[in-house]
């Protein structure tokens, strides 16, 4: 373990010895392995969209051992899927890298302005399929946030006690937020302490605008001049928000988008002192050696290797 | 096993060996044994739809032992009902044809536009039954779902961890969905992709129509020209939607209909690429002979043995 | 165990060695032991309708050890009650005649179009006690039915493990059933499919009228000419129904009535190939010497000493 | 045991000799030990009316071990409170009089029609304080009365099976009900009733009045001639309402009133056939030597010391 | 343990020795050690009201372990939070301080007249994390009020069966309290009496007003003159209420406010009985050496070292 892995896993120094190996897997995993950055393949846009708006584009990623191979070959550090997704390619590629078992989903077939997840896996079917972690969403703002809340903190309790990490994506969305609200730096902010006092050892946030949502948040930001102008600064308020850098905060990129701005965003989460990418339609919804490509040049941003 | 079951058996590699040899045991079995074709026989329709509806039209239905000999002289290769259909002959016909609990079931003497099944059956049961497997409906689109899928999860579960494989009937249903959006083709592939992601062995829809239903999809399916036009290509997408062919994906056939038509759609569901029918009313609301008959020749088109 | 009782018992093959003894208990108890015909005394109307409306008609029943030596004296079958009427004489008449636990009860101090019981009594409660069988109420119809099943299936589960056997009311209710729809032929008949799928070993329904309550159902029940004019023959397909006569199903009278009308209806029931009656008002709302003597006649006309 | 004692433990002869030992402690210990009647000293109205409407009329009683030591020394069979007022004195009363931990609570911070009480005990904690029976509260009536008597049914059969005697309060109440009709001859009676049905050893409700509140029970009343005219005709009829006197029926006294009106309901209670009293308010809402007077002569007149 | 140490344990006497041992831990650590007061940080502010409108005053508080380090220098007697961030500590601090794990969380992203807050601790977390206390929040008056008793019931339970204390925020709110009654002397009270039924060993609640809220309270304070015009007189008759002393009551101090003003209302809590304060946002919301040195007067007035 070099220094920096030392250093964030002394962030984790409550942990027992299972889930923080499980941890130390995931970020000494791939090609930026040791760096203290991560980017990590999600692919649960089938259940979460639809199966032709996620594959369509790219019809090789209806087959889920698609997904275990390019995250494999692009070097990525962990691969995070639903239940059955996994399932059909854990015994294949077992051992090869880190699996996060997506524990909870949410489809669009009927719409809800405050909208609650189903939980589809478990920690049980986590160990059974050699994952290294378990990933769950939560929806602070949502009038059914408390129910997720506290299937995470049993799902996460079980999870700890297991030795495996958790991974939380914490989007907010409600009936009471705006749509612009939903990324505002105030909200995207608090999205990320939740997460953490829920006990998150990794937290995935969208990345923040410099809209600010709540009122009183609102004065206060003003009051005290905390600076969100650029997005690097908006990241690192976001960091800051999660226990002040000692929890890992890796950020999404959202749908599919000109791949220059992309790449400006993964430089400002460098910049503001985010620890990587989660990238998921960007990478599957084009051909392979595309991907392999354009996973490239974000992993080398994150490295160092190019500007 | 021959080389086709062992290439479907590949898809379950991460699954413990009684799913594994229930599967077999079901692939295996009666005249489509071995083909990788699958012709089951379902009556639950006394509970769904009332006995009268369902069994006044060949009256020997009544009885739950029939509909055991039916399946075993025609060949199918399960029986699949509810509770007290199979304690009702699961002692007589032990071991002569693999049996599928369906475990959860819907009565039509309250309307409800958001439906929700009431779980009837249990993996304990299951088990206690010598059962192959346990078969469970869910409604995407229903306001309910999220029960439902949860429910789903949890059967599951229990039953893999005891060695039976998992039956998913996914029909869309609910107060958003139009009654054509139903079997809409997009809707019909996501409800095939979203029981694949909730860990379904088999997976049973229904035909699906040419219809669009939801719009973002629309936009998709016409922008990358995804070939739905005639009903094998239709099944085709669908097969590939749950994780491209590696899932056993059935059709059922809706009410009784004319025999002709029903011989078209095998056809279709067989040179598009699916796995089987299920077939009930079809069957059992006919004369013994005649259902004989009827079901031979569905089995000999899947078999290959006519056109 | 004469022919009847076996080709009785030949319809519970997959229920195990204890279950069965206690059914053939209750089929082998009292004055028409070995008939293949049950009348069964229960006495729950204190709590579904109150005390001063069951009992203030013959006082001597606010005392349930009077029902308990009512059962004994009449030769009933079995004697079924709320838990805490079996409470206050199981350990005075332990032995003596078969007892059926009451295990959920509806009060009427609310209105409730759409009803659920409320669960009173256990499968442990019904072992303690020294029953044969618990009992079960279902509201097919209800809102509320799904959670009534629900509960059944857990129940009767735990009951069949445990050796018991079980009994279940179905008696449709609900916001979108006419009252007459309540005791309609095609609802009565679907009330005790319902029952048959959910495992009961034992089922009660009401008599059936003649009238039809689902469209869909009138279609049927008219283009196949299902018999429905007489009584008889409504019996005869209500027992067609519960899986073409392989379960026992009974009829319940209704509040007191005229002597005359109730040895009508229980001709009838015998005509029509039912099981037997269970016969509550009409039996303790009168004085004991004339319940005995009504009793008797009932019984009679089931064992074929009078017309 | 004397013969009285003997004869009330004759309707508890399906009990274990715990619970029945339970029983007997309460029946023999105190002034009224032996003599088959009851005062017990209740204090949850801290909890369910807050603590100054409770207490300011008397500060002393603030101090939960004042109430310890006030049905100490007043004689009384039991003394009965929630959790917390128990822990605060079990340890230094321990042994001296039997507990009774009132299991569930409400207080009048919100309003509602069809209330339902919070759990705030359990068996574990009843056992743990060495309590001899637990208490619950029931609203039949309420719309809400359902989850209750289910939560009394599982507390029930725990306390049962650890050997504890379990007393009900059974107070009508809910939306349906006119405030008259909550102490209703009809409705008290059928209160009485579904307490006992739900197992209940003791059972506490409302001196009843005269008013009839069901129109079909009012029927009933009117066509028998129930005779209710006098309060002790009123006990008399609720005591027959619960198993005919088969099980301990005590009565409340309600709001501080009239020294004088109480000693004539406790008369009424000893005429009807009433087990006895249970006496809050009246007691501990007046200096402690005025107390022990009061219940003093309560206590005589229930002895036959004076009428 | 000194005498006043030991007269307050003596209140605790039906405890065990697992729960007693840690209140004394609570009670003898720190600068106000064996005087019977309390001094306890508490810091979930992040949770409740997001990250910036917590910390942006004083940045440094985005890092938890600089909360623990303020709550030891100050020489407070316990640090109380979430999950997470006492995660984030426990390792690094074990032993150095009491720790109170706040097992329920509340945050403001939608917004609710009745509240309800998300369970996010258990008592094996706080095991685990080597806590001495678990802590929870009440609302009473809130419509979902019950649901927080019967967590409390059973959280409070298992945490005294584990030997650890407990810590009940109650806070009345709900949609039938005005604002202003939140904080009534009448409601406060009552919310005290409230905790110290359920069970609390010690109860925080919010410094009250004169204002008297409800109707009935007011005609009993009125009429029994109960002294309420100082805040002194206040804090006495809310000890009073938490069973007449019996149970240790500490006041919080709320939002940002004058220095010289909290220590009146210090001086209030000692010269009316209170047990002490618990103080967040006015001790992290301002740089460390200006928080220890208020810590310091506050701690040095209750300790009686200044007026």
């Amino acid at each position: 373990m070099n220094d920096r892995i030392s250093q964030i896993m002394s962030f984790y120094e409550s942990d027992n010895p299972g889930s923080r190996a499980n941890l130390v897997r995931i970020l000494n995993h791939g090609r930026l392995g040791g760096t203290g950055r991560l980017v990590i393949l999600p692919v649960d846009q089938g259940f979460e969209h639809g199966p032709a708006r996620s594959f369509a584009p790219n019809p090789a990623g209806y087959n889920p051992l698609y997904h275990f191979q390019l995250a494999l070959e692009a070097g990525c550090n962990a691969y995070a899927a639903p239940l059955g997704a996994l399932e059909a390619g854990a015994a294949r590629y077992a051992g090869e890298i880190p699996l996060i078992l997506k524990a909870n989903n949410h489809d669009v077939l009927d719409s809800d302005q405050d909208p609650l997840s189903a939980v589809t896996g478990s920690v049980r079917q986590a160990l059974r399929l050699g994952c290294a972690a378990v990933g769950f969403t939560i929806y602070p703002g949502s009038a059914q946030s408390r129910t997720m809340y506290e299937q995470l903190r049993s799902l996460a309790e079980e999870a700890k006690e297991a030795g495996l990490a958790v991974v939380v994506w914490s989007y907010p969305r409600g009936s009471e937020l705006s749509k612009e609200g939903e990324t505002g730096i105030d909200v995207v902010a608090y999205a990320a302490q939740i997460a953490a006092q829920l006990g998150a050892h990794v937290i995935k946030v969208k990345l923040p605008s410099a809209h600010l949502e709540q009122a009183e948040a609102k004065k206060v930001y003003e009051k005290h001049r905390v600076p969100v102008g650029s997005l690097a600064e908006r990241v690192r308020h976001v960091v800051q928000s999660a226990f002040d850098g000692r929890r890992i905060v890796i950020f999404s990129g959202g749908a599919r988008a000109d791949d220059e701005r992309v790449f400006e965003e993964v430089r400002a989460v460098r910049d503001g002192g985010g620890f990587g990418s989660i990238i998921g339609r960007n990478s599957f919804q084009r051909g392979r050696a595309d991907a392999l490509k354009f996973l490239d040049t974000v992993i080398r941003i994150y490295a160092g290797e190019i500007q």
